[in-house]
């Protein structure tokens, strides 16, 4: 950058701010979601993610460690500071674009869940500890926010030995809960099974106001449990019956499952991979549509919409649309046109809709209402709406939904892989690789994922509805 | 504060922070809201405020002038950083609490409005410019955040004459609409006429999609209109019908007629000033309830309610819960119980609470939604259904509704007064001073305001049943 002139202010960021600047996550998996995206976006580019909760001393600790490309020191500065987001420079792929465009994920989503977090990195060059911390900073009486950082020399783990980077040490040392330079050095050696990757200790958790910790651990040792999920809508008394919460706000195992669109790194949650729920090829039913509202411009390429039953289980509750961004999920089941009458109408028809072009919300829970995407929502309601007409054989049919096509997920590439007409779901082993497909097209991990999934031409649709009673003839 | 340890890297702002952090405003008036309530709040405790629109060269900017307390440089730099809250100290008294608390409102708030703002204070001490500008910085390619500030002494706008000081002063001539420091002084001068003062400049104002200027200062020469208030729900197809997104949302005389629930400061937009309504005042057959709930604790005061029939001609439109937050709303016209209905029930009905002890969301246009707030909502909920249900006279009954009292507003010290029965509201004089008050407890300006109207006694009831008869016979 150019020189900056002599004697102007710097504007200042008061430890105070880490704390509003958090608020914007209302819902504490909304938090988790941004701290996911880091390690998912490019310029990171994890193939894996654990979550977990670890013991550091006596204090229960969040643990979010990604096997990604590690930071170095200037890197790290960035992330523990405001707005710096080159993630853009990373997108290599037209398909593989980054959530994060604000430069703030980090800080409003580990300041949500704790009021301190320290950071373990290790790229190809370096290893690195950044300690962004309201308890250090409150006890000193910083004015301002500082960060103390540590960075260590590969492989040895070496540092500089002057006062400024003691200090740096003496800060992490009295104020985290590790309390030796050996046990930080330990971290980063853990590090190394990966080559590079980043750990992130999340450290006082946030509690609720009655004193119990928000997140629970207890209930489902496989899970992290959210009991307050914040969403609930408790006025509405008479009309369609008030349906519990959703699974996905309350579990963060299911949360991830459908987090991204397009699943491509693997969550493992407290020991447990999450077995990531490809949404949009899960349906029954399954019609494709085009939309190119009239303000689009002549280039642009019309919104394409899925739309089809839902299979689950649970599908008398989770049904409406799936708003995605960039392949990261905004809204999740959000009713539109007949479903948000008081009756049976639209009940278990799910659409998947990405919107690339619409900003998402401040905290990237939602998009920004504005005429765009009003006017694409009420297309979609129309949408919805023609779809359940159009299928009264279908309507209010709880049994027999079965997915239109199977589809396997390869645990090392994580690529999806559409399985030939006729192929179990539930026969495939545990892990499935790329090599067990049939489909010679798609049998190996470099290549692409199938585009998408064909037409629902008669005569797929007479073999699927033979493999579907084929199903149903086994099921009863 | 204590000395910081050398050698501890600062947390920084990138000059797209700015930016990002204003998008937490999704809406347009939601920022205005961030501004007035910095003037309003105790530490600036204006009197009045001024929105308008002024060209500055050949650019329309918007205007923000209140004749509040003033900053000097060094709370000037505070506000143009981010965090630094201390309105709590300013609470002398119980009833006036600071609106602000996080410290994030003219930043999130003027950048959402424009790229560039452009601060000009007087207190006693001293008068101050500050420059908040994305334009500038991006010119000069700043990595980090700076704000050239300047400082004059008082009475005669005297400043010191050394380089640093230069530096601030030419990146305002260069980067503002204003290009002599002689234009600066002038805008500095004219604070005078209040003693003490800010004024605001927003330069650059944001744009829509579209490219034409979000704010409308068109349509109607008193008002500022947001044409596209990012609200509208237009997925609900069959359900009570859609109805036009109310007025509030789109003229910020109607928003600020309603934002503070005891309306304390005259806003002035455009030459007009806002005629206040005090909604709880404005009622027909208004019912005072109160409500504790069990997590509350034994010394805490219960949350009172106030319910009655809308008297606006819009009733059959802006009706449902007006829910605040230490005097500021939060969320209006919130449709609980029957009113989410598909039917005429509960139409016409309005509550009127406010939740001081419930944290409103990061943009201050909504609660978070934890289970003590859900509590809350379904009890009022219920409470709104019984009040419907014991009316069973009024309902439906569009004619005839007069408040159950006649309150003015004082010119002077903006207090309202309880007229005595049978005062008509209409033959009141467009400027009303407390000392035309026949009730001589509350004819004078320094006279505290009546806490609240006294409780719907039977005998009260007739005279006011007497009254809006005779009304009504006028009326026909």
């Amino acid at each position: 950058m150019a020189t900056l002139p002599e004697g102007i202010q710097l504007s200042k960021i008061n430890p105070k701010f880490l704390h509003s600047n958090s608020t914007s996550h209302v819902w504490a998996f909304g938090a988790f979601a941004e701290l996911i995206d880091n390690a998912y976006d490019p310029d990171v580019g994890a193939s894996s993610l654990i979550i977990d909760m670890q013991k550091v001393g006596t204090m229960q600790c969040l643990i979010i460690v990604d096997n990604g490309a590690g930071m170095d020191k200037e890197k790290l500065i960035k992330m523990l500071s405001f707005g710096y987001c080159d993630k853009g420079i990373y997108n290599r792929r037209e398909s593989y674009k980054p959530v994060g465009l604000y430069g703030n994920g980090f800080k409003s989503g580990s300041m949500r869940l704790g009021k301190d977090a320290l950071v373990f990195s290790r790229c190809e060059k370096s290893a690195c500890i950044g300690f962004l911390s309201q308890t250090y900073l409150e006890a000193i009486g910083a004015d301002s926010v500082i960060v103390p950082i540590l960075e260590y020399s590969l492989p040895d783990l070496k540092r500089n030995k002057d006062r400024q980077c003691l200090n740096n040490l003496e800060a992490i040392l009295q104020y985290s809960e590790f309390k030796s330079e050996a046990s930080l050095k330990e971290e980063l050696n853990s590090l190394k099974s990966s080559v590079t990757g980043t750990k992130i200790f999340i450290f006082n958790l946030n509690r609720l106001q009655s004193g119990v910790g928000e997140l629970d651990f207890q209930s489902d040792r496989k899970d992290i449990r959210c009991p307050d999920p914040y969403m609930a809508d408790t006025t509405n008394l008479d009309c369609r019956p008030l349906e519990d919460t959703p699974e996905y706000k309350r579990s963060l195992r299911e949360y991830c499952s459908i987090l991204y669109l397009r699943p491509r790194m693997k969550i493992i949650i407290r020991g447990h991979p999450v077995k990531s729920k490809y949404i949009s090829k899960m349906l029954y039913q399954t019609e494709d549509h085009q939309y190119k509202p009239s303000w689009m411009g002549r280039n642009d390429k019309p919104i394409k919409i899925k739309i089809g039953f839902s299979c689950a289980t649970d599908c008398n509750e989770n049904y409406g649309l799936m708003l995605y961004h960039k392949n990261r999920l905004m809204r999740a089941f959000e009713r539109v046109g007949y479903q948000k009458q008081a009756n049976e109408r639209g009940v278990g028809v799910i659409g998947v809709v990405e919107l690339d072009f619409i900003t998402p919300t401040h905290n990237k829970q939602d998009f920004d209402r504005n005429d765009h995407f009003n006017s694409i929502m009420s297309a979609l309601a129309g949408k919805l709406n023609a779809y359940w007409n159009s299928k009264k054989e279908t309507q209010n049919n709880d049994v027999g939904k079965l997915p239109d096509w199977t589809w396997a997920q390869c645990s090392n590439c994580l690529m999806w892989r559409r399985l030939p007409p006729g192929t179990d779901g539930d026969s495939l082993p545990k892990h499935w690789f790329c090599h067990m497909n049939k489909d010679a097209q798609y049998n190996r991990c470099f290549e692409d994922e199938e585009p998408d999934a064909p037409a629902d031409t008669p005569r797929r649709r007479r073999a699927i509805n033979k493999r579907n009673k084929d199903r149903l003839s086994e099921v009863r």
